[in-house]
């Protein structure tokens, strides 16, 4: 049902996976998080399986997510990654001009094969399709920027605006080098690719046009399975994130009706307010049935959550989300 | 210049100014947060008056907003409000459910009689209109339900979708409290008024429209001077969120002629990324020539930040900003 979403062709029910469904709200993950860290856990196969696959099987979902990180490829390309319990992420050292672009390494794909280990294994293990993913140019060249996540977003775009030439040239490295990570999951066994742009929404319309599309496109550029664009805060410039990947993820602050209309035939991906699963059965039921009239019965919708799930959620409650979705849209 | 842009008439040049004109970035303003903390800052006339007055006099703007705290509000309506250093906002005890709105005291608008002192010192010492402000309903909410600043914001709309009953009267409260205070503001010599709904951008459309806006539009109702209606991730609902205000507030994602074509007749506000005074002048040149390219010379536009000024501004950039626009925009 999923790949046949994800090229816009008619399904029998509408196929649904949540965002960070391998995660913190759910047992089997804590249970194993309890052992080992998350940098080690993303490091050893058999558990990044594990972790993949019964978060799968625990809901029911159509689809499966390798269970990575998205700043894992700034190690291979000479920064120091560290998740402190709390903290969030330090990327060390931060690049702040073009100096800085010197100290990298060219990315060797081999480098991340833990990676295309757990893709292997996991595929084997499962009956629905494998994606695989990555951050987008533009959001991985934040983190490496600040030195870790930032709400203001202040020195990036500030490097961004002082010298657009260096800047260029560093998301025109990370594209290449995401390009070639995401090439080595699908050789491996991912069935589909995400691209994460979480920061997309820090930038002006123009800024994203002129400085962070043609990236993303890149990133994605000649890849032989479907693509998932996902970026948060993307309502002011919709239609150009929408050029890059075969499927357009919705947040949740644009309606989905509104979003299609915007985009016309594309395949979308999403988008109920996580915060919604915090609200009980009937809040869920009521949101969720309004997602799908607003799709109006449409090929080309894979239902998801408009960010990724919260660790509040109570697991029930998200299985329950599944069940709805299936339920509500099967044809026969 | 700025109450005849406020009602769309033309103006001999933009006016201008910078949202957090007064703040951390100036000297003048850490010479006065060394001696008192921000609250005391708050709740000594003289003081605030000072640093509004101050911060005019440095940038040459054209309108000062008085210096206070959307949370203000909150210490009469029977919360502890703290603001603890580097920690941001506590609010206590949070409100949770619809138990806590008998907690509520009702709004006294005497009670915040500190900062209408603040507006009539301000008023009289100043040559340029005066700006008095609050928080919208749902933002303050926002601080009261989760206990502080939040990321995701889900107590607030997970609040919302299991007790859409309850969240309404909370907002109503809050936006009579709001209207009040507002007044009050005014009666004291408050030229014009803004309401902050910095979270707004938190919601999906559906979501502001239904359950949001209504409370904006009673906060401002009735008011008998220009209102602005200021808020960030407003993209994918500025229409509905112009339906609040004289003048609609664009933060930095949305270019202006897009804002513009989206908004018809209505004065706007805004709105350069705050980032880009950290980028240098030429940066700072070429984005504010893009922003008034973008608005064609139409009448019914000020010139602000899409945002609050950064800490990290160098104060001189910010005054050549001012220059820039004032230089750029003058028709004789």
């Amino acid at each position: 049902m999923f790949l046949e979403a994800c090229r816009g062709e008619k399904t029998r029910f509408t196929p649904v996976w949540l965002m960070r469904q391998a995660g913190r709200y759910m047992k089997e993950y804590r249970d194993v998080r309890a052992k080992v860290g998350f940098l080690e856990l993303c490091k050893t196969p058999e558990l990044a399986c594990k972790v993949t696959v019964d978060a799968v099987e625990k809901l029911n979902v159509d689809a499966a997510i390798i269970f990575a990180d998205i700043l894992l490829i700034l190690e291979p390309l000479g920064f120091n990654v560290t998740f402190e319990k709390g903290d969030g992420p330090k990327i060390d050292p931060p690049i702040r001009d073009k100096k800085g672009l010197e100290r990298l390494r060219a990315f060797e794909p081999a480098s991340l094969s833990y990676v295309y280990e757990a893709v292997r294994l996991a595929r084997r293990a499962l009956k629905v399709p494998l994606i695989g993913f990555a951050g987008a140019p533009f959001t991985v060249a934040s983190y490496a920027i600040e030195g870790g996540g930032s709400k203001e977003h202040a020195e990036t775009k500030a490097f961004l605006h002082r010298d657009p030439g260096a800047f260029r040239e560093l998301l025109a490295i990370l594209a290449r080098s995401i390009n070639a990570y995401l090439r080595a999951q699908i050789d491996a066994g991912a069935q589909a690719v995400q691209l994460f742009d979480s920061w997309a929404g820090a930038l002006s319309a123009w800024d994203y046009r002129e400085h962070v599309l043609p990236h993303s496109q890149a990133a994605l550029a000649g890849l032989s399975v479907p693509t998932i664009h996902f970026g948060t805060g993307t309502a002011a410039f919709l239609e150009d994130f929408a050029k890059a990947g075969t499927v357009t993820g919705i947040d949740f602050h644009v309606p989905l009706d509104e979003a299609r209309a915007r985009l016309g035939s594309k395949p979308v991906m999403g988008n109920l307010d996580p915060a919604v699963l915090l609200a009980g059965r009937a809040a869920i039921e009521k949101e969720t049935r309004r997602i799908l009239a607003a799709n109006k019965g449409r090929p080309g919708h894979i239902f998801n959550l408009g960010h990724g799930i919260l660790q509040q959620t109570p697991v029930e409650d998200a299985i329950a989300l599944v069940d709805l979705v299936h339920r509500e849209t099967a044809t026969s």
